[in-house]
C-alpha cells in the first residue's frame, strides 16, 4: 500500500528543501496532518504570496518588503564604502552580527566556471556602476573562503586595479574558539600566510 | 536590519516542523525564494487541502484518502488477524516492507503516564470491538520496544486473557546486519533474554 496520493505530494514537495531526502520528508509531511486548520491555512497563505511580498533592491541585491530598501536609504551608514557579499542571506547573516555598518552590495553567487558560472552572471557590472554613481572610495570583499570566493574577489581586484577605489578583503585564517583538533589544512595554510607581527 | 516581515513568518512556520531550529528554518525559507512561482502554488495548495483530502479510517485508525479504507477493504489479507501498532505512519513502513498481510489497528500512541497518555487515551477499546466484531484469533503487537511499548502490550495482553485470543508480540533483539560496536546495553538485554536454541 502506497501514501494517498495528496501525501505523497506533499512529500514530494518537502523533498525540495535544501538537505531534506524521504525520511524526513515524510516524517515533517506527518506533522503537517498534526497541526492544527488555521495554522496549517497561515503557512499555506505565507508561501504562496512570499515572493510577491518580498522583492530585491534593483540598486544593491538585498531583499526588501517594500519598494524601498532600507539598508540603500540609511543615512546613518557609511556613504564611501560597500561591503560585497555573495548572497542575501549573507547581509542578513553580518546584519545580525553588527560589525558592518556600511551599505552591501549582492553579487549573486560567486565565480565558478566548473559550474557554468561565469562573471556576466554575477551583479559586477552593478557594482562597478555603483562606485561611480556614489563615489566610493572602498569596498570590502567578504566572500566565502575558498577557490570560487578567491577568484571572484581577485576578478574584481582586477577590473579595480587602475582606479582610486580601496579594495580590501576580510582576512582569512583562525577562527576565535577554534578547536585546533579540527583545523583544515587549507584555512591552517591561509592564517599562516596571512600572520601578522605580534605588536 | 532583520528580516523582512513576511519572511520571518515563513522562517517561524518552518520552525514548526519536528527538529528543525532556526538555522534550518532560514535555509528553508530562502530556498523558497528561488522555487518557480507554479511550484510555490502548489506547495501551498497541497499544504493548504491536507487534512480535508486525508482522513483516519474509523474502524482501524489508517490514514485514507477517500472515504473508504483500503485496508479494511482489502479481501486477499488474513481475516482473523491484526496487527496492533502505534501511529499511522508504522502502517505505510510495514506495508513497504512487505511482512504483514494482516489487518492493522493503530492505537494512536503508547501508555505513558509521565507524558499524559492513559489507556483511554488510545484506541485500545475500538480494538477490543473489533476482535468481537471481526472474530479476530490473533492480535500480534508490533509496538516500539521500551518502557512505553512493553507496558501497552502488558497492558492489551491482561485485557485479553480470559479470551480465546492468541496475543504475540514481534521479537526484540539484535537486529540483523547491526554493528556490535554500537549496540545500547537493554537492546542487548533483550536480546540475551530471548535468546533461541540454535537448531
Amino acid at each position: 500500500m502506497n501514501y494517498p496520493r495528496s501525501l505523497q505530494e506533499l512529500i514530494d514537495y518537502f523533498k525540495l528543501l535544501p538537505g531534506v531526502g524521504t525520511k524526513t520528508a515524510e516524517r515533517y509531511a506527518f506533522a503537517m496532518l498534526d497541526l492544527d486548520e488555521e495554522k496549517l491555512n497561515k503557512f499555506s497563505n505565507i508561501l504562496a504570496n512570499i515572493k510577491q511580498n518580498i522583492s530585491t533592491c534593483p540598486n544593491c541585491g538585498c531583499l526588501t518588503e517594500a519598494n524601498n530598501c532600507i539598508i540603500c536609504e540609511d543615512e546613518s551608514r557609511k556613504k564611501d564604502t560597500i561591503c560585497v557579499v555573495e548572497n542575501q542571506k549573507n547581509v542578513f547573516i553580518f546584519e545580525k552580527l553588527g560589525v558592518f555598518r556600511t551599505k552591501y552590495h549582492v553579487l549573486g553567487g560567486l565565480i565558478s566556471p566548473m559550474d557554468g558560472v561565469n562573471p556576466e552572471d554575477l551583479s559586477i557590472d552593478n557594482l562597478i556602476n555603483r562606485i561611480k554613481a556614489e563615489e566610493i572610495k572602498e569596498i570590502i570583499l567578504a566572500l566565502r573562503p575558498g577557490i570560487e570566493g578567491n577568484t571572484t574577489s581577485l576578478y574584481i581586484t582586477k577590473l579595480l586595479e587602475d582606479t582610486d577605489v580601496r579594495v580590501t578583503q576580510i582576512a582569512q585564517g583562525v577562527p576565535i574558539g577554534a578547536d585546533m583538533e579540527y583545523l583544515d589544512t587549507l584555512t591552517l595554510e591561509m592564517a599562516l600566510e596571512n600572520r601578522n607581527e605580534v605588536s
